[in-house]
């Protein structure tokens, strides 16, 4: 994508052509190195061979905990504003890879929280997208004794102690600097809901190396956190990042949206819907005609479907590749690209559809994955308070 | 005390003489009117007689359901900073009056947060005090039945979902204008938490008056969160506020402090700590010397041992009348009105402190004034969160 200074991320806006070097710049973090991408399970994941996972902070004592057999964890949330649509799962299913591969910990924060303060939306209304989207989150397959799932409101009994306690190291004007002026005082309070998350595996497994990986827009919220971590008052590190790019709009470059958008491809969306989408909705990089494609070719980096692919959905790096080479020699045509990117993505979709259908009532599923009262008590208890819970 | 423009009153700081007439001005309550204390219940309470408390919003409301035998509530809280001091432990009291007398129900939130991101202390400290400080709430002797207590980090569960639902119609302007700018983003959200203490009765039993008798420099707690209630999204009323002057600190006029200054009067000063410190350091508003008092006569409204007498600890008002004139004449001497103050509230405190001592350990106290499980649920339920606890 071209770099312009005309674009705008923050973890409430994403906005125009997004410049992923300049914005590291910003933030302050670092690509990944080819050393680093080696270190990651083999056969590493396309995600990463690919820099759609390209910076990140602290990464190197995550990947030498994998490897050395040491306690490490992921943290990936949600925000259950509406449905879930392909990006936001892919970080799901790159988590699952990273457990099955390394055996790692697996937390998963659902923000209902942040989403009702946030939206324009009721509690039933982000309730309803809550349930529906933890049974996607299930649906993904994570392993229930090394994957733990919290609903920042249903799990209030240890997620508000420990942002009590972070909320002491956060000023507002820290926060003012970092998303703008907050709508509401919660969401001034927010990011040390967002500090709970990220720091909650180590005060439930002691202190070991964590990796938040999220799209590049979320980084001030791991930045908040390590800054409270970094003042040492609890034993833990610092989290670290794996940060990536976004999964083009189906409209094209951008950030795809959440917000009910009729062209976004949606997890709960058949077949016939998926092929509708990519065929009448997805952008293009090839030529207006058939003739001038033949004789032009098309650009497959700015083809949404070609993209699609290329992030997450094709797995063969040979394929990928000889895809590209057939789309800009004019001999693959867009309306062809299309069609693979369509059955790949209902090949996947089906297939998480699938196993979400195998799952019981949600509350049931879910016991497997809550925090046990144990591991409630050693949070809280890292985290300064009594031992007992109650006084 | 005399009315000079030079005084502060905000939650985290009194200071200066204070104009109680002014401040209800200011804050836009009401002076409560001979027929208003007529409707207290009989014999009408010397706090509510002699005009410590002595102000009010929404009072009627409360009244009324008193004295018809409908549901009624009393909010009544406390910040576990540091030990109880007689001040404190006033209006618990005064709601334990009520509540023997028109059943009301008695709620008594505590909040450790906000005093753990207020002071500079340890949440250890916090704690300590916040066990130390639930002995002699329990010591008060509420029923059990009509009270509940509710620690804030330890019913997180019910306390958080309610703040950060109440937190979405509070503005950090709101804040900052009521309180000043918070040092951190937890006392940001504190005004929620507060709200969240002040609606727990009307959300636990069903829509009510709710009565929230404090100092008047807690008054900005109430308006935020009757804000909250006018906006009619919850099936909740304005919660009303019975506000009182400041018992006066031993040294004279002005709050008392409870930061550990030795010559304030904790709960658990023994008897002979009592009279030391009310001869030695109670300020008097007696003569210089003997022959002078004989003379000239002393001044009861600024002498602290019978102003303590007068806001509390003299029920008779025959009696206190008789202290004021005698001590005007010059023929009641300071030293012998500090000796009838100090047995006084020694009485008082030993009566107290025997109670406490009966006690069992506080989490097999605090265990029959907790919220049930049912009422967490209802409250939770109103509030607008999924009526079953986990998704």
């Amino acid at each position: 994508m071209p770099a312009t200074d005309d674009f705008t991320v923050t973890p409430y806006a994403v906005e125009g052509d997004i410049d992923y070097d300049r914005l590291l710049d910003e933030f302050g973090a670092e690509s990944l190195t080819t050393e680093q991408k080696a270190q990651f399970p083999q056969p590493v994941h396309q995600l990463i061979r690919r820099d759609v996972f390209y910076a990140g902070r602290d990464v190197d004592a995550f990947l030498a905990a994998a490897n050395e057999g040491k306690t490490h964890s992921i943290v990936t949330g949600r925000g259950p504003s509406g449905p879930i649509h392909i990006g936001h799962i892919i970080p799901f299913y790159f988590a699952k890879y990273l457990q099955d591969q390394t055996g790692c910990l697996v937390y998963i924060p659902l923000s209902d929280d942040e989403k009702y303060l946030l939206k324009d939306k009721s509690l039933d209304e982000i309730h309803g997208h809550t349930r529906e989207n933890l049974l996607d989150i299930l649906a993904v397959g994570f392993d229930p004794e090394r994957t733990r799932i919290v609903v920042d409101t249903a799990d209030a009994d240890v997620v508000y102690p420990l942002a009590a306690a972070f909320a002491k190291e956060v000023t507002q004007s820290t926060v003012d600097a970092t998303y703008g002026d907050p709508e509401n005082i919660g969401l001034s309070f927010y990011p040390a809901v967002q500090a709970a998350h990220l720091l909650l595996p180590q005060l439930v497994e002691g202190r070991h190396p964590t990796l938040v990986p999220i799209a590049v827009d979320q980084d001030p919220h791991v930045r908040v956190c390590r800054d409270i971590a970094a003042k040492q008052r609890y034993d833990v590190s610092k989290p670290g990042a794996l940060l990536s790019k976004f999964l083009p709009a189906l409209e094209g470059p951008g950030k795809m949206s959440s917000s009910g958008d009729a062209a976004s491809i949606r997890l709960s969306d058949d077949r016939e819907t998926v092929f509708e989408k990519i065929r009448n909705h997805a952008y293009s990089g090839g030529r207006r005609s058939v003739e001038s494609h033949r004789e032009h070719g098309g650009d497959p980096e700015v083809d949404v479907p070609y993209q699609f692919l290329y992030y997450f959905f094709e797995k063969s790096d040979e394929r990928v590749e000889r895809l590209a080479r057939e789309y800009r020699d004019g001999s693959l045509l867009s309306g062809e690209l299309k069609e693979i990117a369509a059955a790949s993505i209902a090949d996947f979709l089906e297939a998480h559809q699938n196993r979400r259908e195998e799952l019981g009532p949600v509350a049931d599923e879910l016991k497997q994955y809550r925090l046990r009262e144990s591991e409630r008590q050693a949070a809280r208890k890292q985290a300064g308070y009594p031992s007992t819970r109650v006084f």
